[in-house]
């Protein structure tokens, strides 16, 4: 294959993409055994004075009078040196027999949060993060733009890198032409909710957490973070606009998220010894991708953006494989009490 | 909580476990960090002479003339000793403001495969694997009468279990009021298939598989194994029966499916030096359970049963999780091409 493919099976309706590039069996066998991660020694790409080591960047926040691709930076773009979606080129959406496939075009880039080596997100100031979710949106804007990208995913995830990059703070952005399978699960849940009650399925929640309080970790008066009830790992967290808003890119109070999310990483840190996270933002999808305009009618009414946040912490692995669903040990309320509670 | 909850989250209609037992934070750090797997010393209660040291057994294939819950058995089924999902209860189906919630009813059953400690599956001769398959058989029939349960799971998870019964080959039946979200959007699918085109889509595959060869692992005659299109993972593995089968448990002809299975997961051990691997058996739901009976109206037609078999193997972790499908490394009809000729 030239080029990596979006493959879809048939069966689940699931997405995979497969990668062109020939693989070293030992490389896969080597690291099923033995997780190790590499030796951290060696030149932090990431960190400011090696931009040169990057590839060109997308953008950066940085001091004025300072030139692209230089120091002087805060927050800094840059593609991915091995993308596993390219930009460039068609999707030439085609069937193999009864198999559908595209190529793996798209964006993935990365947003280096901070200049500095071993500085966690949680650890920046109100105002730098406010910068961190500014860059978030810039991109999602930007890449809305593509026609080809039906959905922007915001991710970052925190512990697990390997190699150099491993304690640089950064998350990624991903322009995909297909909508991930979760997110269109949640598009999807929510627009039956809104047919059938003609009410967002979000604000329906954040009503009820209000009054029920007892999951609620923050409530500023704009934002909510709360522990949700179906919570699938143990001390998961969303926030949510209280407000109802369905992109984040354009309508995200930023300063205010920021010293939300600053509390509630820094609590989770506080409470579970840095835990390893993932941190994902869903915003509604790129209209202007896809050619089922119609299939969007009411997402201004049903979708509400939110950001998930989950430390990964020991869990019930081979029964909830088995079982499939998650298995989680500790009840919402407690997580949310504790959360809150920490100091 | 008196009893473990099925919680649904609302937005993405995911269900989740949420346990009644409370947790130690400590634990949930600990191993967070550092997975180590404890010792594998100590007295192992699958063995063959230890059956003292678990629950009652539910059924076992034994020499004649040997009592329950003694030796001189092959394969030996008991009920988990801490099961996530318990037997006796109410599903107690109710509203919790917005929220459905479920008491965590069900059953959780271990096949313990082999009477010996360190005897893998695949090590077992094809005779002994046809006692487990009947097993497995067995169990989903009886499990089927149970009309709180709407889908049986048999789930193997091998290299993944921690302590004295890490080495002990064995798997999971589990018998679910939920239907797993994996299994559904299967269900689902193959159901939106058939109304549109009146064929089976696993069918098709099949079809289509032996039409293109390059993925097949084995065919023999009646069973096919092969390396899906779209392999989530390197050398996934998928065995069918040819012709159209909706229930492994009133149709399958074990005795062929045990030496195709045996050959699989011989030539993955050698390939990939014994990886931790699941196998998952996906068959029919109960329909004798839940109400919506006319759902499953053309279940017969359109559900054909199958085996999943997926090594754990390293893969991009971060980059799928952050794109929402999974990134395979592994083209599928390499995949197939070295699990067919090693030796």
């Amino acid at each position: 294959m030239p080029i990596n493919q979006l493959r879809k099976d048939p069966i689940s309706g699931r997405w995979t993409i497969v990668l062109k590039d020939d693989f070293k069996l030992e490389k896969l066998i080597l690291n099923s055994k033995n997780i190790v991660k590499e030796p951290k020694s060696g030149i932090c790409p990431f960190c400011e004075t090696k931009e040169n080591l990057t590839p060109q960047e997308i953008m950066a926040l940085r001091k004025e009078g300072y030139p692209p691709n230089g120091d002087g930076w805060r927050v800094r773009v840059i593609p991915d040196k091995n993308p596993v979606l390219q930009i460039y080129g068609e999707i030439n959406n085609r069937g193999i027999g009864l198999y559908d496939v595209l190529d793996g075009i798209g964006a993935h880039e990365i947003v280096i949060e901070t200049p500095r080596h071993y500085e966690a997100l949680a650890d920046l100031d109100p105002d730098h993060i406010t910068e961190v979710l500014w860059t978030y949106k810039e991109r999602i804007l930007d890449l809305k733009e593509d026609e080809r990208l039906r959905y922007i995913m915001v991710h970052k995830n925190s512990g697990e890198a390997v190699g150099e990059t491993a304690e640089h703070s950064y998350s990624f952005v991903i322009g995909s032409p297909i909508t991930p399978k979760r997110v269109r699960d949640e598009l999807v849940n929510s627009r039956e909710y809104y047919q059938f009650k003609e009410r967002c399925v979000f604000c329906d929640v954040i009503r009820q957490e209000k009054m029920t309080e007892e999951r609620i970790i923050i409530d500023d008066g704009s934002y909510l973070a709360f522990a949700p009830f179906a919570s699938r790992r143990p001390f998961e967290v969303w926030i949510a606009p209280q407000k109802h808003q369905t992109f984040f890119e354009q309508e995200a109070e930023i300063r205010g998220l920021a010293h939300v999310l600053k509390t509630v990483l820094s609590n989770m840190f506080k409470l579970l010894n840095k835990p390893d996270y993932t941190m994902v933002l869903h915003s509604g999808p790129n209209i202007k991708a896809g050619r089922k305009r119609g299939y969007w009618q009411t997402l201004e009414k049903d979708y509400h953006w939110h950001i998930e946040i989950t430390p990964r912490l020991r869990s019930y692995t081979s029964f909830e494989v088995s079982a499939g669903f998650p298995v989680n040990s500790v009840a919402p309320y407690r997580a949310a009490e504790l959360l809150r509670t920490v100091n």
